[in-house]
């Protein structure tokens, strides 16, 4: 049985935003499945921030080769095995990279059970990149207490959709920042955030000073660059700064620096913290945080909007929607 | 009975490194104590960073106002007191401010026990801005484990010469980066580091790697600029970055925003936390400090070298003296 599968490759290192012409697509025709391995019909890829950062040559997670298959994460059902673990039908979740058709180990794969929750929402509010992150960072970085003022930028993003209704759940006021009127009108309205600053129409730090003129207990930056600032000089005595991503600062290679924070002495006159983390550094913390995940998804107290695309073609234009703010929750791609 | 009392004013904001034309001296007829206040000779003045910082029209603690007095916090003894709590004769420390004849509320300031201590080391080893300090920010910020790699910037200063002393003892391996010959032997020799780099002579980043290959474990960091990110470079996952200081920023006014650190993402790639603190926001923890560090100077664990300049009409000068490097451990001025 020969088989046809379609990858995005990366034609060129992005300049900036990544664009559609930075990619291409290639034909491969599958041979046969080598032992331990199964052949998955990719039906979503999660399309994370951190894809951007790889695409670097000098990344410090392990970049991209030039002609090389995109890094995705995604969901799909066996079609294929000739492995003991993984049997045709099961449904999977893993690094299925960004194809149609992937022929992976079945070690690298993991089972999920679509009964406790849709398959899509095995990359987003069970996910690693979306809800873990989330849960992560709230619980075990920020340690939000009830009572607390609790900002969230890049709300209206996976992560940031998620960890305001986490914090939202652990009895802290959540205020969420994100661009133009739809995301507002989400954030407060469909997700119970007590309040949402536009930071496109807006003037955040005077929109801050207002909704929280006793400072900041916790903010959790998916965002990076002056935002950070804006956040650092309104911290309460204490706060902690969660630093999950940088996504203003993606348009290059991130490990070779970004904007630093120029108000980090901040920290110093407040005693405060600003701690980073990686879902990938925090294997024995995930089990805790799924089984949490999905009670409260079951229960209703969480939701994740998702915003599907559709056509691997069009990798590389939806990639450039997560920089550009144009989808609302988590981005997903349909090959 | 009238005395006169000589004081530093600030003449004019300093243009970067502070100057002796930035200050004047100004005379002042004394006229009787008021009650409940005492008169101090002010005999050795602590010269610290904060002093600079607080120059600056903005600064977020109080500044300085152009004409008036410059804060400094000093030792000396009472020469008349119309006190119940302290009488002439006692030693004391406190807010005496950059003049030779200090006249306070009583409330203000406290007695000190030369019997424990010289005069001296009670604005350098058992002092607040120098060995509490210290003892803080390795103790509660940095929380080193025997066996971790421990790195101090300004480590010749009086707070890093101090901070490295406490991490030795706690059983960490101890680096020290500071400019100069002399003060690398002073390290290694006279504070038993067990290694030093001279940031003047020597390639910083290259250097670590050399010392150590595995990483750091806690940044001890006084100086901020380019050498927080040669640190931030090399943390270890799990690592902790104390924010002490920043001396290398503290040209112009510091609460607008420094040069912030480009790679503190690195924070999230490694799961580390970058952690500020200021003794005077944690009142509760001194009495310990003290007592341990007082514990440590009667055993002889922990040393510091006072550098003594005198005369108060050098005071522009002996300040600009803390950011080009020109003393070794604790700056005094003897007015």
């Amino acid at each position: 049985m020969t088989s046809l599968n379609r990858r995005v490759v990366l034609a060129r290192r992005p300049n900036g935003l990544p664009v559609p012409a930075d990619f291409r697509i290639e034909h491969e025709a599958l041979g046969d499945l080598p032992a331990g391995h199964v052949r998955v019909d990719v039906e979503l890829l999660a399309i994370d921030a951190f894809i951007r950062t790889i695409l670097e040559e000098t990344s410090y997670h392990r970049p991209v080769p030039l002609g090389g298959i995109v890094t995705a994460f995604g969901v799909g059902h066996v079609v294929e095995s000739r492995a003991r673990e993984l049997k045709t039908g099961d449904a999977v979740r893993g690094p299925l990279l960004a194809q149609t058709l992937a022929t992976l180990p079945a070690r690298m794969l993991e089972k999920v059970d679509t009964g406790r929750a849709p398959l899509s929402a095995h990359l987003g509010v069970l996910g690693l990149s979306s809800g873990v992150t989330a849960y992560l960072g709230v619980r075990d970085v920020g340690a939000v207490k009830p009572g607390e003022t609790f900002v969230v930028s890049g709300a209206a993003g996976g992560v940031g959709a998620l960890a305001g209704q986490i914090a939202r759940i652990d009895g802290a006021r959540v205020i969420g920042i994100a661009g133009g009127a739809a995301k507002l009108e989400y954030l407060v309205k469909d997700l119970g955030f007590d309040a949402a600053i536009d930071y496109k129409r807006e003037d955040v730090d005077a929109r801050l000073r207002e909704l929280a003129p006793e400072g900041i207990d916790v903010f959790f930056d998916n965002v990076g660059g002056e935002l950070l600032d804006v956040a650092l000089d309104q911290i309460r005595p204490g706060a902690r700064i969660v630093i999950c991503g940088a996504i203003s600062q993606y348009q290059g290679d991130v490990s070779r620096g970004v904007r630093g924070p120029s108000l980090y002495l901040r920290l110093a006159e407040r005693n405060a913290r600003m701690e980073g983390f990686a879902v990938n550094n925090c294997p024995d913390r995930v089990g805790e945080a799924e089984e949490a995940l999905a009670g409260w998804l079951a229960r209703g107290d969480i939701r994740l909007h998702e915003h599907v695309e559709h056509g691997l073609e069009r990798f590389g234009e939806v990639l450039g929607m997560l920089f550009t703010g144009g989808h609302v929750g988590k981005l997903l791609l349909e090959p």
